[in-house]
């Protein structure tokens, strides 16, 4: 299942003092598949400059500015230039980023959430349809083998008709003002103009929903929310709690917090029903509970050879030496490898390496938000079902 | 702090076929501070004498009735009646029960909830207060000693301000229509006629809401809840989710189901305040999170010299030693036994042995049933400040 | 299964300082068939009587020693007089008091370990034949319902031939000199007057011992031990590792330690066979956990339908209601007493609930105590096969 | 922290079918510090040369042989050769691989155990004390962040004084005789030829007797081993029990097992002192239990901003976001990366990363291999103190 060769990438963002873009970068090197090759990691040329040195590229390969490097890369030849862009800035500025190399027909990867308006996340959908490109948002959670056991399982109908969704995501890392200590993860996850109209829902409350979604693959009706902002000062929520009414009668409960003190990065799924349950949580990875009944609890294990198609291409392990968060993240990056490899005649691919967020989960994350930040404002049940503009 | 004498009580209902009625049985006698003497078992009289042969009572002491009960032994001599009566009929009858034991003087232990209307729960709080009986309210699981450790946590300032109270409390086993599978305990939980508006609420969300109450102390303000009737053919409720603001500003998350197959009895509370949290599950009751922003997580444990007053004085083994639901059930007979005796000078206590669930939290769970299920109607939120008319 | 009558039963030792002393008082009291009725609680006849107030004994049936017990009980009529004694002294007295109680025909609840020295162990069950007497030895341990399960997954094949056993029994009380700091149970325990050739294996090794035999049914041919005494001034052993080879070829490793600071009462037994593998830690007594070669992890728990029998008919509330370590050692106490009744004609029982560790293997596991005192000191594999002199 | 350059690695074995191989591979990735530049991948030149197809190698750099590899790399400028070689052949090949590169100057990283004889580790150990390279031995759970917690609180005195170390490793996958079904992991690993004299402690022991080792750093003076092989046919022991006596007085107790139907990969550390113990878990890596006699369990986090420098030099990612056993294997790799280019003036790095098992810690490890199939053999503690001939 070798590809042929490398794909390069380039990156936008992802500067010395960001988190995620170090992420971004172990995770496309875990496999050997990607080479970065091109960046623009900071808007301040110099810092961009800095980093390119540290990670050994060659400097005409880094860039002051998005768009300059869009339309270097895009000037060079093909067997030189980038063929995806890693997109790894605040919220605000995924749209430009992306549409910009859209439309010189490079493929994407871009943080979630996709955009921070409904018109943006829709404009990128019809650009992404007409070009033809790859785009992966990095809801990076869905890219745990468990949690791909976890879809299986529901698919297959090991837990009969879904009544229940019970999506947790609580962290305490924002339980005080650290956006105003000098802390840059939180100065702009809580600024509305580069976090857009929410900030908790936004940051990991979509990553919540985007998880209940992938692994029921249920359809939202209607949802009721109530959001707070507990830290004094703040302009956007902290903590929300959503209720989801489901297509079809299952009803859903999905609550997230930033200000949840001694929670680290409690990210966790419960699937309900008529004839079994799963429990999934993301500090534990390797691990799939499953209830039935009347029988004895199951764990489902991350490498036994029990599991599913999708849960044993996505391990690189054997059981019982665990996987991360960095190896969740790598399979977002190996599916967009193979899908771009695939395209070009330089690997062949099986379809469950070929699983991964697309813009079309992104515009449906960005109208959750916006939804729930709405239903919050009225104190309201609304109506939240929606298709994005995507023929992907 | 042995007490002078054994308490001696009554039981009306807890027949053959019933769980609970053996649990309060046990849960008294563990201490040896309480004597089964009288009972109504049942309104067969057949089966209501069966039961007394079985628990070895004297013939004339079981009764075919609980009013021929309550007449009869308040005719005995004081040294020979029974102090208290227990109360473990569907909730239905627990008010003209109550009532005609109260209103002879009798000491009270009565299952929750507490009535079927709000107007029953009044008459009884104005009622023990005149007569100024013991009435204790078998909310078994604030009985756990880490229960009582996480109060005193709260209350000795340890968490900070409280933000948010998460309270759980999913069940399985009504997960198919077991009420029409001839199961007596899932028919009257399940009917209108002897459950009252609720019944995932009732049976096991008040529940959840008195721990919540009882370990934080806050007092509700306004609550939106959503129920859904999943199995066919059900008229109650047997899921129910709940947002809470209380006063000051916290809020909370309570939810309840009885139909989240592969859940046992999954009572969970978190308590998230602006310095730490707490984290407590019923399913390991001995074991107490409690988690700090910039610190190793901690685990208390039963048993540990290190633990409150309280938390030490409901424990009965040394740290390591498991204790389990019965041991938490008799901590309430055992506050119950002491405030009696303390009352006839029969045997003093400690504060700490002290505390039990009162007639006033019933009013306050009855209350907040009422509300919740208004609220679910009206898809709004609906104001639940309310004082029970109690003097005690 | 009720039984007809109460059985009577008297306590030597357990007075006020006592803690295993109201620990069986408890579990004779949870099922309300076993009813205190005289008792010898110390040897100081001023604190006997004391403690007989506090308990309500009726001042007749408290007394100054036990042997004034013994003789004026089976002075008494057939209808008066104690079915059964309970021994819950230091190791050194169980002897007398036993042989004393059942030349007189009375029944024997005893705390292990059974005697200090193999000849005491021997006529104990030499006698226990003669005088056809029940005789339970409260490894109390054994009384967890799942540990039953265990032992019928193990007995059904289930887990196919076995070859592996892992017993552990970890403890950290007595990591520091508390016998010189005043603290009773301490002192006895490491006292070889009082406890006997061996403290950390008698104490706690033992238990660990009857349950892997309990457990697996398996034959120790050849022990190896390591012993030591890490608290300075100790005579004897606070701490032991011991290799087991067993007929038939399956190897066994038992350790205990009452020094392992952070420690509570981590006993656990682990059995591997050629087929599956069980887990069962006695602070998480509810659970068992079961685990085949290729297939998800299983956790049995306690109230579940499909246990065993002997799992089920030992438990007492449903799954999810936690029970712990007194209804386990109630679990003996309804043993001996539905034995008890039995024998005369007093009530019918099963099997399931007539399975209670006895005399045979009291000096199974005093012999072991020996035999591993003996390795240690000699460096070398001894010899363990040995039949006890019992025909029950 | 960055280096200059890339450190260029070539390795020897890790063709198609071999595990070991790619979770070497990965670990080099993943920091992007090391650069995979030639490889002998097989000793069938076919293999070797498919394998450096897929790895996208030059066509010059891969080699039929490792004698060919050392030769030809030798021979190219300083700047284009590699400066390291990863050894992952079965064991027997290790010695005279590594010989071959160190006596050409090569820095070496190499699979444990050492070699197959003692003679050769200390033939090994005096080489590398003469050339001065850098010689890592790939004891990779030594690089969990939470391993490194581990041994700096025992340092610090944390735990005060040790007393008792208990190390096991059970896995099951060789319960059956996989080696005669084909696997050829199972198949060099259970014979003589090319395992050495021992099975499971050669494979698995050998880890753990080096994480005990690295965390207390106690030394061992003697042991008592008993070895057995559950799988008929089978040479090798594939089970094995190690009781440790080391200076000083403290006890071990190390386990080991391939036949423990139901493990995974079951490695766990437990050390007790006299105020504190901890224990540690491999299958769940990010948390280290700290547990002290008389406060709250702790339990200490990957990521929190209060552990030991070198806990939080060797993680990578924000606590509650999970790292695994390719990171901690990258930690090796990392360290011998920072090793190399301190050397050569390409980028300096602090203490707490250059820290990596060394060929002083394989010549240990082989030589408690060996006593401990001794002991096994003679039945008797045999002495163990030893000190490597390395001058390092």
């Amino acid at each position: 299942m070798a590809l042929n060769r490398t794909i390069r990438y380039g990156m936008v963002g992802g500067g010395p003092s960001a988190f995620i873009g170090e992420v971004h970068r172990r995770a496309a090197r875990l496999d050997g598949e990607m080479e970065l090759t091109a960046g623009a990691f900071s808007s301040y040329p110099d810092k961009s400059r800095r980093m390119g040195r540290e990670l050994h590229l060659a400097e005409d390969r880094v860039y002051g500015s998005y768009d300059e490097m869009a339309e270097c890369e895009a000037a060079l030849p093909d067997d030189e230039r980038i063929d995806v862009v890693s997109i790894v800035t605040p919220n605000h500025l995924h749209f430009e980023v992306a549409r910009t190399f859209i439309e010189r027909g490079f493929h994407v990867v871009c943080d979630k959430p996709l955009t921070t308006t409904l018109e943006d996340a829709e404009a990128l959908c019809r650009l992404v349809s007409e070009r033809d490109v790859v785009f992966a948002l990095t809801h990076s959670y869905a890219g745990y083998p468990m949690v791909k056991q976890a879809r299986e399982l529901v698919h297959e109908g090991e837990l009969g008709e879904i009544r229940k969704v019970v999506a947790e995501y609580p962290q305490g890392w924002l339980a005080t003002a650290l956006e105003k200590a000098g802390d840059k993860q939180a100065a702009w996850r809580t600024d509305p103009e580069r976090a857009g109209v929410s900030a908790a829902i936004g940051d990991i409350g979509s990553h919540a929903e985007h998880l209940a979604r992938y692994v029921t693959g249920l359809n939202a009706e209607a949802l009721f929310a109530e959001t707070t902002s507990f830290v004094e000062g703040r302009a956007l929520e902290d903590d929300a709690t959503i209720l989801v009414r489901y297509e079809g009668g299952a009803r859903g409960l999905l609550y997230c917090s930033q200000v949840s003190v001694g929670e680290k990065n409690s990210l966790r799924l419960r699937v309900y029903g008529t004839k079994a349950s799963l429990d999934w949580q993301q500090e534990a990875p390797n691990q799939l509970a499953v209830r039935y009944a009347d029988a004895p609890d199951e764990t489902h294990e991350r490498g036994g050879a029990y599991l599913a198609g999708a849960a044993q291409a996505n391990a690189r392990l054997p059981v019982g030496h665990p996987e991360g968060f960095i190896e969740a993240f790598a399979n977002v990056y190996r599916a967009v490898a193979a899908d771009i490899a695939a395209r070009s005649d330089d690997g062949g691919s099986t379809s469950e390496l070929l699983d991964y967020p697309t813009v079309r989960d992104g515009a449906l994350g960005v109208h959750f938000i916006h939804k729930a930040i709405e239903s919050a404002e009225r104190e309201k049940w609304v109506d939240v079902q929606y298709a994005p503009p995507f023929s992907g």
